[in-house]
């Protein structure tokens, strides 16, 4: 490995269309090994929070909703996107309030990785909540549709180690959360 | 939770730009919580591939490359996108063969992970690849510029449990190459 690869270049980009979620983006990158020059796509949006929140006796919560994209209802983490401006600390504390009614005496910054770095420039951060307690009904945005359900650690770190978590994003926050704790090592 | 939760419905959908990677497509959902109906954006794109390739000595190869979403020389398993009517398995082989130059004799399906179940439709397979050699110089596409190293089984383990591996797939593909060894548990 090259201690300093010559860079890629970008001649020029533009922007295309805005589609809900995305800003598309289209790079013109110049390739180091051969001065071939490709357009790239690169869809920019905001970065997002996954909270790893767990009650009193020790469970985990985890929402269950229809995800679109492969048309199933899924289990996963709380979180969302960050909102313009908005901290990601604040995103996790808001995300966690509006998708299950929970609040949260203690947090912890458990790192991030990137949403997909081949196509995207986000990132997702993950968050452990620890001291929680209800605080009233969800705020569901319209188009949510959001059940609540606990799982224990130790049936987490099964399901986690069986490749039962589809959304990547998920696996991700619940490596760093189960290695923080020391159950994953 | 709801043993038969009431269904999304898609009241119409319609087809966006073609986008490089991705055929956009519009959904049209009707939440089953309110009747409200909103648009969601699905990004329908092919399956793809992470390949766990073990070297006789043990280590595994890593690819290290220019990702255009982040801007940044990353290091990841090798892998691609399956072509149209192409097997997961044959394409886990061929693109092993052009990324590294390397061929094996064992192969072994570890299963998939949704690309991100939010918005794509896509899945990822993962293999491990066993008994490798090199058979020849890389074969990359013109918009490619990859670098090959290697990394033993112990560094790997701990560089994903330190989240050093910033690409979500590279993350689930690990995660189900070391439980599969053992070396997670």
């Amino acid at each position: 490995m090259e201690d300093r690869p010559p860079h890629w270049f970008r001649s020029r980009f533009a922007y295309g269309p805005h589609l809900k979620l995305f800003q598309v983006r289209f790079d013109w990158m110049v390739n180091p090994r051969n001065n071939h020059e490709e357009k790239m796509i690169v869809l920019e949006g905001g970065d997002s929070v996954q909270v790893v929140a767990e009650t009193v006796e020790g469970e985990i919560l985890l929402v269950r909703q229809y995800r679109f994209g492969v048309g199933a209802l899924l289990e996963e983490l709380p979180g969302g996107l960050v909102d313009p401006g908005e901290a990601p600390a604040v995103a996790a504390q808001r995300e966690l309030r509006e998708e299950t009614g929970y609040v949260a005496t203690e947090w912890q910054y458990l790192g991030k990785h990137a949403a997909n770095p081949v196509f995207m420039n986000a990132y997702v951060h993950h968050f452990a909540a620890r001291g929680i307690s209800r605080e009233g009904a969800p705020r569901l945005d319209k188009g949510e549709d959001v059940k609540l359900t606990t799982v224990s650690r130790e049936a987490l770190k099964a399901r986690l180690l069986r490749s039962e978590f589809p959304h990547p994003h998920t696996v991700c926050a619940l490596l760093a959360y189960l290695t923080s704790t020391g159950d994953l090592k």
